[in-house]
């Protein structure tokens, strides 16, 4: 249904049967500067990809292939990989070696430090080398060092999140390095396609519950990333939990301030520190929603001062397969092929 | 967020508060050739649009103000208008009036036959000398007259689903015109903002339930634009149900077959009426569900033929503020301001 | 957490780890004059009922043990086997050898006529000589066989609400023989605990679609029903839905008037035919909601006389694990071991 | 639909209209020992229960009346007020002195310091000489004094949750009295049922967020009863958030250790803590989830502890209008009127 122009940036998206795959080919469907060259997925070779995706019909009819990072990085300029994480890192030199600039759905490429793998996600990195160069997806931290890399590592949705909350107060040296608690809600969705056993309908629905309690691996990247921001180690407890909607992530985040702010200062931290930012909007009367996110790539976030406690509740609002994956993924594209940033990603959000 | 072209057209909504009329502003609001110049909600004046609906918070963020049509009328290219039905008609002289060209999101001029109004809607028409010049809004039923007219009845959201299922079937003399059962099934967002006492989300979460039964006033519509098509008058029994979801509509159409038909003609027949419509996708072998057109234009459709009992089962999806509403209202635009009849509405629908 | 007293009935239940085997086990729990002996579950063997439903915990907290139809047949007065359909044949004549008796959740024993199993059910029945003694175990229909029977055939969840929907009409002779349409809306639970890759949480959720359309099994069950009532062959398109709930079972069925009939005549003709049935509600001046009738054992019911088209809209809402299965189960089962009707099941629904 | 028997308790429900006092209907409808005199309801009187609870058709179709203090007090052994906080401190004067036990599901009698509601409430306290005789109704804190009050303060829902996640640990002295983060997920009944503009379906179906930030009025009897378990003042940051299910609260609860605590010896406070509690369930080797609950008067509830942040994280959940209110009301109706604790309560949670 779109056109081809020899101008058009040719991308491909491996993995593109899993839902962030999938909301990559839906973003890049629409994309104004942008062809889809391939899609690939191992399970469902030779099937279309709107047979899986019934959305995509009549914008993406086109046979999912196997991956052949050769072939793929030789004929795209830019590669989505969206696969379980530890399968990335086997694939990425192939590609980067064709000249295909490689964008990580996965945390692959997320950790500088390789030793932390066998510790958070329980395997060893197989291509450490590569961490060095690779970059932290989160433009609001990280935008010129996007702009220059050929491996980017886009962010988990958790961190994503949380990051946003968190950033403009640590980097401000407002909150202490200790006892931030992040406890996230997210929608099913961010379990995948597959899912597996425990993510049917009946009972997933009408249902709210923790998970990964005290152990989850998205813990890892965020701790790394505010360390990055208060230029010393930081720790965090971070609780997971699904509730039963499809997309979205609400991270509420407790950090004890440091030393004396009020609402208006702290409102004002985070004017400042995303004033720059397309998909940033701080919220000064209202607090987040997931729903005014769905489908988009913005993150609606604010700050309380609970002068009482002495405590700083920064909120977030993202959706998990929009800038929480697949719109973050997007816009590190735009970035790294000099695109417009807010390039095909400046609709609003489905509400109601 | 949007930059102002001397070359878009303006456009106004009258209802701007309303799901439907919200609906049409989110679609505008990144609609390539348009600006939007007011919107008005008398409830909600002096409130910014994006406090009432947050998706919109750094693209709509004007006032809402009260509707003035011969201001509205004078200032704008079209004006939307999405009130409740009754309203319109008397609004809608005014604009004209002014040389702007109307889009009716309700009834008001939908029903060619005044004498309609008090039985079904259980209201005297006003300003029945538009009846005749009114356009309803269909563009596989009507699309030329579309393209030429200044008022435009926009459908109701069943009768769109309904008519697209059945259209076909109709036109070739395939069925009936008696014992025609439409049983419909929306998404909650249907009965609208207000909604009122029976719309909370605890009561309609986790049920379902047929309104409006042998009498909803859809069916006024459904019955005119089917004899329409048939050639002569068409009877139907239309039963709308409400589930817990809040996009979509899905009309499941039950007809007697009037001659001999197998499965592979009956395809055809919905291949062929709809080959050059944008947004109709015909499912051969899968059937349609409304997940597949959350948020978008698109209608998907199958028909299938039950020999044992000689009925034709044809099946629409929709979603009701998209195709139902909203996405129709902008096509309708396209078509009556020379735009491409798509402008503004290729993109997928949201899956997952 | 419940005594056990020499003069209880001993219930087993097979296939326990399914829903409809887990909601006869929740009811079985609380049930005042009943002593649960086994639960089996061949994928499960060795895990505790409670673990794999939470809300057991303290209630039946035994392994699931392999199913053994002899010992089980022994050891227990009753039996309920809910497996998928084509099981139960292979398992029956064991248990009633014992002297147990059986109620069959799934269809093994609902169709007294052999031939049409592999007609709709696709396999050829095993034990066909036991059809002619089993009773198909809706009351409302059958009362006095079934508190005679060793056999008991247990209504399927959408031939449960159809037939409570239209016995009324049919027994009298108020309605036609063809041209009857159920169109049927369902929530996932129906689609049973396994489900299949079809019913993850984000495929399901806000979205609705008809499946089986002009083939679903449950056909052969309503129109025997129905045929017997009329005492003549009656046909049927029906239809089944999928909607995002949990549970619940809306039938809403459409038939032809067969000569004058008012509005209060028909709501009369179900005050009489239900007027001795603890568990139908028949609505006058409501539609019946699914929601009404959660985690209980009702039926609500109301007919609408269509005058414009001669059309009785006849609509039933059930709780498909409920009266829909389980509930209707133990209902056979105090029935059948001379228990009073409602013993256990006189409990409201849950609302909101 | 129930008998009465001279030896019954008669209860009346003040405020039957709203979701708690109907579940205290529901609830009592199929209690052994219980009969229902009256149920009030202002804003509904002359309506029947069961028109505004269908669930409720056949058991409480009697009409709801107006409330009379006096009248009530004389006919009932036992009245349940469920109105808006700020209402039962003008009747429960009136009911005492006919002799009438009083169990106030709102706030009006759970602060001891009459000081506290101008701050949290915004009202100053009318019959403060009331709070002192008050007992706070949470069974596992307060047994014996609930058995022995004739007016009973029943517990907030988040404070329910959060007070049985927390009290083991706060008894034992194992964590911190500041510091402490509690953020709870509630379903949308808990915004009753008027609910407001804010709580329609379309707006709350796949939305999260927060509400009530630093300010939830919840907050006072969690420190009031928390500083009681520890002897000496606690502070708590308490955050609820809205979550798009009907019933259910899930409270994730966070504390810095005050000593050496293993994971062991953490569940080992927690069995021997709720060792005698009928509806309390300590989960061992799985996390809590609010459907385990659904209808039901259980708690479920774990501590994870993370030795590596020194942080004990606590869960529990229950159904909002169960253990967070109803159920909790039937189950302190019980202990005040001498009748077994778990009376008419025990029977498991709706699941799937």
């Amino acid at each position: 249904m779109r056109g081809t122009a020899v101008s058009k940036i040719k991308a491909s998206v491996i993995g593109a049967s899993g839902y962030g795959g999938a909301e990559v080919v839906r973003l890049l469907a629409s994309h104004p500067h942008v062809d889809i060259v391939h899609v690939t997925a191992e399970s469902q070779q030779g099937r279309a990809m709107s047979s899986l995706y019934p959305n995509l019909r009549h914008f993406v009819d086109q046979e999912m292939i196997a991956v052949n990072a050769e072939r793929i990085g030789r004929e795209s300029a830019v590669a989505f990989v969206s696969l379980p994480s530890g399968k990335a890192m086997h694939l990425v030199p192939g590609l980067l070696e064709q000249g295909c600039k490689v964008i990580d759905i996965a945390a692959d490429f997320r950790l500088r430090d390789a030793s932390l793998y066998p510790i958070w996600y329980k395997f060893e990195h197989k291509t450490p080398s590569f961490l060095s160069e690779a970059v932290y997806g989160l433009p609001e931290l990280h935008r010129d060092a996007i702009a220059e890399t050929r491996l980017l590592a886009n962010p988990g949705c958790y961190p994503a999140a949380s990051l946003l909350a968190l950033a403009p107060l640590m980097r401000a040296g407002a909150i202490g390095h200790a006892g931030i608690v992040i406890d996230a809600k997210s929608g099913i969705s961010g379990a995948g396609r597959g899912g597996g056993g425990g993510f049917g309908y009946s009972e997933v629905n009408e249902n709210a519950r923790a998970y990964g309690v005290a152990g989850h691996n998205h813990t890892a990247e965020i701790e790394q990333e505010l360390s990055g921001l208060a230029g010393r180690a930081v720790q965090v407890v971070f609780t997971p939990h699904l509730i039963p909607m499809t997309r979205g992530i609400l991270a509420t985040t407790y950090a004890t301030l440091a030393g004396d702010l009020d609402q208006e200062e702290a409102l004002s931290l985070y004017d400042d520190y995303y004033a720059e930012a397309p998909f940033m909007r701080v919220l000064h009367d209202a607090l987040p929603e997931t729903k005014a996110t769905l489908g988009s790539n913005f993150c609606d976030v604010t700050v309380r001062v609970d002068a009482r406690t002495r405590t700083a509740i920064a909120i977030a609002a993202i959706d998990n397969l929009g800038r929480g994956a697949a719109g973050q993924a997007i816009q590190n594209m735009n970035l790294m092929c000099d695109l417009p940033e807010s390039a095909g990603l400046l609709f609003p959000a489905l509400y109601p």
